[in-house]
C-alpha cells in the first residue's frame, strides 16, 4: 500500500481516524465513482459541476468540447478540486444524534493541463469508454479525426490528494443500547437497473454491469 | 411550474436544451440525491466537499458539529455552490463520440447562514431525518439539550439557481445507424440494496426504501 503525503491543505483536522492515505482506495473510489464533482471559482462566486470523470494510472481526466466555458474556466484555473464520492449507507442510530453515514470519498487538489499527443488522446478515450462500458471501446465506431479535433481531454495529475472512508455500524451511547428500535446499517449502492434500447439497435443487450459493482479495478492493459 | 430566474451565473451557455428552469424539478433532486457537493475555497485553492444536504421549503440545510472547520469555513464564504446530481445512465451510441449519460444536476448559489431559533432547528432535523428514513424521528430518542448545542445547522436559500437534464436516448450519426451495435441507456440507480442489522437492534427491519427511489417528493406537514 502505497501512501499519500500528508500536506497542510489534505490533513484532516476532524475525525481523524476516517482519514485514509491510501493510493489504492483512491483509484478504487474513482474508478467506481464515474461522476465526480469539480470546483473553481470565478470572482468570487464557487462553482461545482459534475463531469465524467476517469482515471489511467496516476491521473484523472475529463473531457469536453473545445468551445465550452467550462473547459476554459479549467484551463485558467490555477488549483481546482476533482472530489468523488460513493454513499455506501446511512447508519440508523438508536438516538437521532448518532445518526450518520457510511461513505468512502476522494479528493484531488490540483491544476488541469490538456492533453496534446493524438496517440495519448485515442488510448486515453479507449480507457474512458471500457471504465464505463467494458470492452465497447472494440465494438463502436471510433472516433474520427474530425471528432478529436473537436475534443478536449484535460488532466490533472494525482499528488496532492486526500481520502475518507466511513465504515461500520452506529455507535450509540450505552444509555440507549436497550431502546426496543431497529438500528444498523441501510446499505447503499448504484446499480445497472436495466438497458433500455435504441430503436435502431442491433443484437442483444451487452452485460456492462460489473463496472458498477463492488470496487472494481481497471484493467491497464 | 414555477420558473427560477435567469441569471448572468446561472445562464448555460452548452447544450441550453438542457437547462431546466423548473422549481419542483430543483426540489426533486435534492431530496432524491441527498448527498451534495459543496464549494467553497481558502486562498486560491478551490474545495469540494460531499455533505448530506437536505431541502425544507424553499431552503437547503446542512449540519455539522459547532467547532468544525467546515462550518466555520462555509459561514465566513461569502458564495458558495451546493451541487447534487443523480446519474441516471450512461447513454451507449453506435458511435464513441456521441455516447453520452442521463443525469439531473441542480446548482444552488448563495450563502450560508445560521439556524439560531431551537423550535426552528428541531423541525428542521425532523424533516432531515424523515427524508432520509420517513417515520424515523417519531422511532428514535430525539436530541437532548447537550446534542441539540452540539450541533450547527446551516441554511441556504434557493434563489439564484440552475438546473440541467439530460433524458433519452443516443444521438447516434445518420452514416452509423446501422453498424451492427448494441446501442440505448444503461440505467442507473441508487438503491436500498440491504438492511444490515447492529448487534444490539431490535425488531424487525424497517422499510425506508421509499425515500430512495424514483423521484420521490418530500412531505412538508
Amino acid at each position: 500500500m502505497e501512501e499519500l503525503k500528508k500536506t497542510e491543505k489534505t490533513r484532516l483536522r476532524r475525525g481523524p481516524s476516517q482519514a485514509v492515505f491510501d493510493r489504492e482506495m483512491l483509484y478504487q473510489i474513482f474508478d467506481e465513482a464515474q461522476l465526480a464533482h469539480i470546483g473553481f471559482h470565478h470572482g468570487l462566486q464557487n462553482y461545482v459541476i459534475p463531469m465524467l470523470v476517469w482515471r489511467w494510472k496516476n491521473r484523472l481526466f475529463i473531457h469536453g468540447s473545445n468551445g465550452s466555458r467550462m473547459i476554459k474556466a479549467l484551463c485558467e484555473e490555477q488549483l481546482s478540486c476533482i472530489t468523488a464520492t460513493l454513499l455506501d449507507g446511512m447508519i440508523l442510530a438508536k438516538s437521532a444524534f448518532h445518526h450518520s453515514s457510511n461513505y468512502r470519498s476522494a479528493m484531488v487538489l490540483g491544476q488541469f493541463y490538456t492533453l496534446d499527443e493524438p496517440a495519448e488522446i485515442d488510448k486515453c478515450l479507449a480507457v474512458f469508454m471500457n471504465n464505463i462500458a467494458p470492452g465497447r471501446w472494440d465494438e463502436v465506431r471510433r472516433p474520427n479525426a474530425k471528432e478529436l479535433a473537436a475534443t478536449t481531454i484535460l488532466a490533472m495529475d494525482i499528488d496532492e490528494a486526500s481520502v475518507k472512508v466511513r465504515t461500520g455500524g452506529p455507535n450509540d451511547d450505552e444509555a440507549d443500547l436497550d431502546l426496543p428500535v431497529w438500528s444498523g446499517e441501510m446499505q447503499l449502492r448504484q446499480r445497472v437497473t436495466a438497458m433500455v434500447a435504441d430503436e435502431r439497435s442491433q443484437g442483444n443487450a451487452p452485460d456492462y454491469s460489473e463496472a458498477w459493482g463492488e470496487a472494481w479495478s481497471l484493467d491497464e492493459t
